[in-house]
């Protein structure tokens, strides 16, 4: 890479709301092509109007041996195969990212079949919308927000660097660096489990008319990602199942105790609780 | 009232964030007085510098002889208290309303200690911030929202009235009315439940450092009201106790049949949940 540091042939695979939005946002950076790569037609030839991207394909082919820096954003069993039915159109030194959700068994699996002279980065934008699709790209969904990168043993420390470049040059806030299996971990809880919470409480809701008239602002919060792409998430769950169903049931323990303090009317164990809480929740965003 | 609707003596005790938001929104609408009531110097000092009140008290007193409508912004035991501490104070025919989150045991309790010359109608702006008192206060905050009156057979039409058309003039958009018993059931679901599971997420998050770094807008949102008042919480929740638990329970078998088909690695089962839950969440909000 060069001094300006993305004059490179990229390509973005998936012009979804993520995908598309890297387009947009990477437009500004003035690479020398962008690459847009979709099953859609109709999503390519939009994509192409809005001039985010320069050229447009259906597949990954040939055109991917001039291509630097492929940014994957399918979902994540899609991710393993498109690299799985391209390692032939791959240019050598190739440098390979995404935008998966679950990084562990994407990353093995990929490691495990790309060649050596060839680098996949793991990397989980924190940024989306509930609802999907290249209409609502829009590059402002990246900033000031978090960028996690996954490494492993086998990347290089180069090639790291042009990760966190991208994504702190397209508005990402904070880098941060964690390994693959820890970042299962700690997503079960931070967004896995958010949305295990806001399905629930919306399954839950009581058969009523006009329940909407009752809301305020905490149910509307509570239950914003209940509109959640069904296809997506039921991947993002059951590849990370294990991890997921510990930290619903570490929840499950926590919302136990307070029922018993309600159950028993402790309002000196409620306020106990309450105070610990609205601190450690300051302290943590 | 005359034609313009709100020429009268109003007073409001308890000029936390609810309070003083409406002192404030109630200016607008030019009553000849506006009398402020708080046990805090410092903040009955701060209402008379910003000119939201007229007049102010630490406590009820004969002034309340004058006042024509009477808001209690005050804890739900303490707006019961202040009316049996004042009963003698006030003047025959008043209306007394309050913007209490609970509402049964608030509104039977004063209906059991009001004379047949004074009319309580209970009233609950589904309004607020997550931190309180006078400096917060906006009247902004009631631009839009909803506001639940539970009458009782005990309220006089046209009083009910009043307190429609003064939720109406400072902001609210919805009126809707329900009986309190009705009330506690429904709110237990829609804004006690979501504030439980804000405070039992925040409890059971993991010991991390920089958590917040692996955090997007799902936990931010779901997080939100874990940042709670205690004492206004705790009595919140007591004092609806077996409602709110009947919830808890509804929302617990709701997370549990999630729980078991993220452990079945059951896609359909998800795919179909969510598709369902989606659906719903769109018509609720």
């Amino acid at each position: 890479m060069d001094e300006s540091g993305f004059k490179l042939n990229i390509a973005i695979v998936g012009l979804g709301l993520i995908g598309a939005s890297y387009a947009m946002a990477l437009k500004d950076l003035a690479p020398k092509c962008i690459y847009g790569v979709d099953k859609n037609k109709e999503t390519l030839k939009k994509a192409l109007d809005m001039g985010i991207i320069d050229e447009a394909y259906k597949n990954g082919d040939v055109f991917l041996k001039d291509v630097d820096l492929i940014i994957i954003a399918l979902y994540p069993q899609d991710t393993v195969g498109f690299i799985k039915d391209n390692l032939h159109n791959f240019k050598e030194g190739v440098l390979i990212t995404d935008t998966s959700g679950v990084k562990e068994s994407v990353v093995d699996k990929i490691n495990s079949i790309l060649p050596d002279d060839m680098e996949f980065i793991g990397g989980h934008p924190m940024a989306g919308k509930e609802a999907g699709g290249i209409k609502l790209a829009s590059k402002e969904i990246f900033k000031g927000a978090n960028y996690i990168i996954t490494p492993t043993g086998k990347n290089n420390k180069c090639n790291i660097d042009i990760i966190e470049k991208m994504a702190k040059s397209i508005g990402f806030k904070n880098v941060i660096y964690i390994n693959p299996e820890e970042h299962d971990r700690i997503i079960s809880f931070t967004s896995q489990l958010p949305h295990v919470i806001a399905v629930s409480l919306i399954d839950a809701c009581i058969e009523e008319n006009d329940i909407g008239l009752y809301t305020g602002g905490s149910f509307r919060d509570a239950t914003r990602v209940a509109v959640i792409n069904p296809m997506l998430w039921s991947e993002l769950f059951t590849m990370n199942s294990e991890k997921l169903i510990s930290e619903i049931e570490r929840f499950e323990e926590s919302i136990s105790k307070l029922k018993d303090a309600i159950k028993c009317r402790d309002v000196d164990k409620l306020d106990h609780i309450f105070k610990q809480v609205s601190l450690k929740r300051k302290e943590l965003i």
